[in-house]
């Protein structure tokens, strides 16, 4: 690491993919196109839960410019998924929800692949379907997956029926931990179905060459996951899958799982031509991988001056017909449930259920804001009880430097408690009930920094700049800036010099994927591995150059320096060209692991929270009391981002989370009704708009990493966490009535009201 | 290196680019294609010599379709090029030969464009034209660059008025040689411009993204170079400029310089469309950069038994307009002049000169055929005068193991005696004359293996496969095969796991190319490279996997085999990427130096062979007195390629050499008069076709090198060389004719049979 002071990182410096982002001249994987194209649809079943009688495509192929009509017949009859392995391409025989694909065309038109879909004939035969948690759960519920003990799964999981994993946390003994306490706090909470609300719909187009290996061109977060998928699901090895990420209009845990990937890649396997398949609103609102909905309840002991003696706490996840990442979800819920605080006692548990919805994914901070939702709310609820100040009974009992985590790992960089402080006084917390129908409402929460590996290559080019070619992709995050911007700092060049080649499964280094709030992190690490390759063959070659010892080189200003004598990178990248085949290095990365007490969890994906974040969001809103609107005066974001790597794009990070928070908070929510989605598209599912959006004010607090480049932490997920909690808890300060339910919408609001009578 | 047996290297598997190009599938760059491109074509002059009084492109660029029309008004001044930069994009106020782009326009259609460039109006004013080496070099010539001595160059070359180089080797002294000989032989050839024959037009596509970027796909050889011409050009950053090659369809030389890649991205850039431009037959003939038209004049002395004393030799090469790879290709010729001989005095040049013609470039093995052609004839004239057998002069001067070439470097792997008398044998020499009109003919020669330097990135993939990430371009020899063959041998893998990324100045390593026979032997050894680094990774991982020390894994059977344990690669890459960024690795390659006498040389750019190669062609022949034509009964190559990376490759590699020098030998000359292309098509310019050609019987000699992969050396350029001289020699012996000029069409034979009265 550069030991002067740093010129590139921790400096708000333009994002590279900024210019034609806001230009619209950005190509995104919707846009990409080949010659000879045809178009790809999806044919979705219109029932939750039916045996497909009867599934006649003879008319649909005989239509003009239909070129492929493919259902489960014409694809290996195998099952695919992540922790388990439970989804088919199409619904073989049983379709298990609404949405759930049955068939696939490829076709010269959009039109004419819509009416090959028009002329599919299919007849159902409907079976009981399970609409919600509690069907799911119930003695005796139908079976989502009659054979679900045959799947494969990792070994790990918990499945029982309609539930696909059970993870739990026991920490010391909860029954003695609430004989302890004075008083005993049970609740119950709900949060709805959200989905993430990325600009870009899911987008894949694939073309087949003559050696049978298969390109395509996603808008994938995870490309190598994808390649891996589609391995799979087509029967073949990965080496032969190129899985390229042109450009990502947003993600946010979306886009990580196969979406259309492989309907293209078997039309165009089919038809011999490139297949372009995107998502329609309905489809992303019906057939996605949205946010489970949830159920809460939590029991929690206090003594009456507000220690926490124990929490035992479950949530129930609502998975959908298919485990999608539900089982990781329900996992990492059980770390959101403690909350970032020291109780002694704990038995926490998540379930993953299955339902006949559609299969539900990630999506950013997967289960972060239902969880925080319920165990901020409940603080909020405890410390009116007690009449302590909320602030004040999260100070008691919040973690601090060199505490355990539930699960037994020592945290370090813990600036949670200036997070709440500097977040309270930004809304100035002490005058709480300035006016009536006005309040403040603080939460507060942690998350970790996804760990997995990160491969770059690293190349000096002629003119002195520098290729950085990384498998992950940029997601908009400008994490890759952010990596970017440690190379340069190491290098001793600036950031217009660096040149990013990313998310190319052939042509770059593996990487876990721009998920988990770890590219820039986790990237940034491995270019400062590489760089220390690259110093090695630069100092060489330099100090052959000025005759110096390498060891009395350093990197500055696009130079190698030594014994005050100077030879610039370009020079040395020509030389090395003509002597040695090019600067060109390696570099590596792997999240060293956490330490934690494997004897508390069980069903655990994920038993620690690594090199977490921490953070306190405060809102001061008021309520209309008559229609129940919500009107957001101030809101404030304290994070502690360890250090903030590009103090402009952390902003945004934030902004941009607390949007989707408020809108998980307060409209939105994918409503089934007999397990048909009511609001399939963008009018009647309420996305907040920029006109919705108070201004945000944020706080970077750093409490540098021990393991992150810099000290930076993981910064995209957290300020999607707190959101929810936080305007409950200021509804709750203004109205004097709890709500929940997620979400907290005027119309909900306005009937508690009138419900109360006030 | 392994140590057992090879399994891979050494074995005629079949080429990793080979089906596609079987079955027609496989993606050229003249095929591809983006969405909304326009098609752009050169508007070309069609003087040899003129002031442009008036240029006037209103009325296309009103045309239909069009979308741009661009002349040197619109694009930066300046001259770029390779050793020296006398080029410009387009002529600016001066044409100096027939086909020199003067504008270039991009429209919707072929057709569109084609009106635009008819409806170009130009005026020009005729300039005296200097049409061949008499002209030029004449006391008094009119200068085809007045400002010659203003332009950029190294500073090596020698250059005066229309000489752009003169290169020279001296050696001992050559007037004192003259003196110790018997006999002094002075002699005069002259060779034709020949086409490199490329299946496939230069071709390239250009598209622009929002960030100032271009990303352009050519059939280029060495898109580095073009890269870095490009960015001269283009006044830009060469890190702006991707260039990508989709596929070749052949090059031998003819694409290894910026052909029709500027103008695709001037275009692309004016028209803010991508823009594709191929060129025409008559283009290709016209203005693509051929092999030079020489005058040869050698003057050797030697004794009475047949040892040669002294050699005095001049070559010129007839460079056309611009320098091209004129001042380059002179200084090698005189290495080839000097031959595999020992010779005590020498001396050698070698003249690159301006004339009005297309500038000339490169073409496998440049300058080989021309000098060889002359220097073996003349030893076949010198046998003859001596009354020696042909090939026993050439056995008691040829070089053996540990003799010095002629600028000093000493030889090793010298297999030229075996060369020689395996391909005496095959064509049973001692029985020459076996009929009337029967003819045999021997011709030996050596070459270079090309140097620079090559990096490649490795990647082991979760299936155990591997990718192969190089710089070097895949131009139809299946040299990536070979390299592919050595990593597959060093990693323990078979060949068909390798999976190659090349040629993308962005995502691949630096590699100097795919000229000079030096794509197999140096990618190779760059691989051998980053396997050594490899393992280190790879047995630090297996080691702790199995318990065992890294000093005892070895690699076999794509699995690490350590005390009697074992784990396959495809397990050490998963768990790699879960624990450690994946299994990579970069390896770089740079010849090493070879040490030369540089008080022998002068204007040299190619001092010295680097790990040459020798070898020997013996033709059997018939002519028809009548018509002259020439009946080819057999054709033998015996080269010594080091180590037969892949058999069956090298085989075709040295038949279709023999083919491109049978071309020259006996049909091919694009022929001017007064400036002008006689037969600017492919009905007119004469190559062989598969009916023309004989049966080709290849022996390959194995003298391994001490740098090469396994031993190997270049063998692509090499069969190239010598069919000129044996079929001249053969004709000789067949006819009791010499002929000195090339091509020997069946005309010429006939002429000169009437002439003599035979």
């Amino acid at each position: 690491m550069a030991t002067s002071e740093p010129r590139v990182v921790g400096k708000s410096l333009p994002r590279m993919d900024g210019a034609g982002k806001v230009t619209g001249t950005a190509v995104y994987a919707a846009d990409f196109a080949l010659p000879g194209m045809l178009v790809g649809k999806v044919f979705r079943s219109t029932e939750p839960h039916a045996r497909i009688v009867r599934l006649d495509t003879a008319r649909a192929r005989a239509l003009p410019g239909v070129r492929a009509v493919m259902t489960a017949a014409d694809v290996p009859d195998v099952r695919y998924g992540g922790a388990l392995k439970d989804e088919t391409v199409f619904a073989r025989g049983r379709v298990r929800y609404v949405g759930q694909p049955v068939a696939a065309v490829a076709a010269t038109t959009r039109e004419a692949a819509e009416a090959a879909l028009a002329a599919i004939e299919v007849v159902y035969a409907p079976l009981p379907a399970v609409l919600d948690l509690d069907a799911a759960l119930a003695p005796g519920a139908p079976l989502i997956h009659e054979e679900w003990a045959s799947y494969t799964a990792i070994p790990i999981l918990h499945r029982d029926g309609n539930v696909c994993n059970r993870a739990r946390i026991v920490v010391g003994d909860v029954e003695r931990g609430f004989e302890e306490a004075d008083r005993i706090f049970e609740h119950r909470f709900r949060t709805g179905m959200v989905h993430q609300g990325y600009t870009e719909p899911r987008a894949a187009v694939a073309a087949w060459d003559s050696s049978g290996q298969v390109t395509v061109w996603s808008n994938t977060q995870l490309p190598f996951e994808v390649q891996n998928t589609l391995a799979e699901i087509l029967q073949m090895a990965p080496s032969k899958i190129r899985v390229v990420v042109p450009g990502i209009g947003g993600g946010f845990g979306g886009k990580l799982r196969v979406g259309v990937e492989h309907f293209a890649a078997f039309l165009a396997r089919a038809t011999g031509r490139p297949v372009k398949v995107i998502t329609t609103s309905e489809e992303e609102l019906t057939a996605a991988y949205p946010r489970q909905g949830t159920v809460v309840e939590l029991k929690t002991g206090v003594t009456k001056d507000g220690r926490i003696t124990a929490k035992a706490g479950r949530i129930w996840f609502d998975t959908g017909a298919f485990a999608g990442s539900g089982p990781g979800v329900a996992s990492v819920a059980t770390l959101v449930l403690a909350g970032p605080y020291k109780i002694p006692n704990l038995h926490l548990e998540g379930f993953a259920v299955y339902t006949n919805k559609t299969n539900c994914g990630s999506f950013r901070a997967p289960s972060g804001p239902q969880a925080n939702f319920a165990v901020e709310s409940q603080i909020d609820i405890i410390a009116d009880a007690l009449g302590l100040d909320p602030l004040e009974l999260r100070l008691k009992n919040i973690v601090r430097e060199g505490d355990e985590g539930p699960t037994g790992q020592v945290l370090n960089a813990v600036g949670l408690e200036e997070c709440l402080r500097k977040a309270a006084a930004a809304i100035a917390w002490n005058d709480r009930r300035p006016a009536r129908w006005r309040g403040k409402g603080l939460a507060c929460g942690w998350w970790t920094t996804t760990g997995g590996s990160s491969g770059v290559y690293v190349k000096i080019n002629p003119d002195g700049t520098v290729a950085l070619n990384t498998g992950a992709a940029e997601i908009g995050t400008a994490a890759l800036t952010g990596a970017a911007q440690v190379l340069a700092e190491e290098l001793g060049v600036d950031l217009a010099d660096i040149n990013v080649v990313s998310a190319d499964t052939f042509s770059t280094p593996f990487d876990f994927g721009a998920q988990g709030s770890r590219t820039a992190f986790a990237v940034g690490n491995a270019c400062r591995a590489a760089v220390d390759d690259l110093k090695r063959r630069v100092f060489a070659l330099a100090a052959a150059q000025l005759g110096v010892e390498p060891e009395a080189c350093r990197l500055a200003d696009k130079h190698v320096l030594a014994d005050g004598k100077r030879i610039s990178l370009a020079d040395l990248a020509r030389l090395s060209q003509q002597t040695g085949g090019g600067l060109i290095a390696q570099g590596t990365f792997i999240a060293p692991p956490t330490a934690y007490d494997s004897k508390r969890v069980d069903g655990h994906v994920y038993p620690a929270f690594h090199s977490p974040s921490f953070h306190a969001h405060a809102v001061d809103l008021s309520i209309d009391p008559e229609t129940g609107d919500v009107t957001i005066h101030k809101y404030v974001v304290a994070q502690d981002v360890g250090f903030a790597m590009n103090p402009t794009y952390i902003e945004g990070q934030i902004e941009g989370g607390v949007a989707q928070g408020l809108g998980q908070a307060l409209s939105e929510e994918i409503v089934y009704e007999n397990g048909r989605v009511l609001n399939p598209n963008l009018t009647d599912y309420k996305m907040p708009t920029t006109l919705d959006m108070p201004r945000v004010e944020t706080i970077l607090v750093q409490h540098p990493s021990l393991v992150g480049p810099y000290g930076a932490k993981g910064v995209g997920e957290p300020p999607n966490i707190e959101p929810p909690a936080a305007v409950a808890n200021a509804v709750a300060s203004a109205t004097a009535l709890r709500l929940t339910s997620l979400p907290i919408t005027a119309e909900h609001i306005a009937l508690a009201l009138r419900d109360a009578g006030t």
